[in-house]
């Protein structure tokens, strides 16, 4: 099937307790283009209800502003404390519920299939996974917003889910691929 | 201070991914009137999101109909598999984020604090909280509706919070009291 005509809009949104990360792409026909990231701080909030408050609101701002046609979210992982678990569950359902109410369609994936998408790898660091989401967008990222990229890969990977991974990071299948390319963007 | 003008209506929440209970108690002065509750199934649907939308919906349709001046769910437990908390947590999100979204105050409790609070008995089970809610409100509730009486339950722990527990059940602290009071209620 072609897809010269696609055009959409991906939202990728990784919703923690603390700090809520959000990545935008811009996918147009075989092209996936950069529109935005950022990180929401949540931490100055002491009550709990306040910040699922927050995250709903930001979140619905954000869908607002971008009118993402798809919403990628962080899929559920394991061996963490179950009241953490809950509390992480309830932000996520905040911001879910966020994109359900404008009629979202909501994707998510395993925090593994993220980086292995990205990177090529599944036990790929925060900072591997922003230094290759920077290199397939052709953008500069500060390693503040570990966050964001963290988001902006999950908004790629829902990308890249109905490809081949190959096809689009042929030249950078690895980690050590892309520390060999890009020799001067590795400290 | 007085509560003789104190006029509300308290909405207890339990929800489950499979099953949402519901209850509705209207406080008036120093009396509590039910209202209503039930149990809205959500086992048929197959797709997370589709669960998560489904709660949002039917809570707004609570809200709308009821009018709820505040909102009382179940706090955090443990003991649990982490990936079943984060979906429950994710379900609890969609719940509340609809109250939010109507500027409704919630507050939680434990599930113990609830138990002790209808019961006198931390660790009594649903039959037991079942047949007190039906003692403090003076109603026949069928037992199929377990799930309905824990948030009916919740509703009414929310409502004694700021009360002494012993004033509202004087007559029946603990579930020996009420069997002993009550022979033909128990089977």
């Amino acid at each position: 099937m072609s897809n010269k005509n696609l055009d959409k809009i991906i939202l990728g949104i990784d919703p923690g307790t603390q700090i809520l990360g959000f990545g935008i792409v811009h996918v147009l026909g075989k092209s996936v283009r950069y529109v935005n990231m950022g990180v929401i701080n949540l931490k100055k909030e002491k009550d709990h209800f306040v910040t699922l408050k927050a995250i709903m609101e930001q979140v619905t701002l954000l869908i607002e502003k971008y009118a993402p046609d798809e919403l990628a979210i962080e899929a559920p992982f394991y061996g963490k404390n179950p009241q953490v678990m809950l509390k992480l569950g309830r932000a996520q359902g905040a911001a879910i519920a966020a994109a359900l109410k404008k009629e979202i369609p909501i994707f998510e994936y395993a925090p593994r299939s993220v980086k292995l998408s990205v990177t090529g790898k599944g036990a790929a660091s925060k900072e591997q996974v922003a230094l290759m989401a920077q290199k397939i967008l052709d953008i500069c990222i500060p390693q503040q917003y570990l966050d964001a990229t963290d988001a902006l890969a999950i908004a790629l990977c829902h990308h890249f889910s109905g490809e081949k991974i190959s096809q689009k990071v042929s030249s950078c299948r690895s980690w050590e691929d892309f520390v060999k390319n890009n020799p001067n963007k590795v400290k």
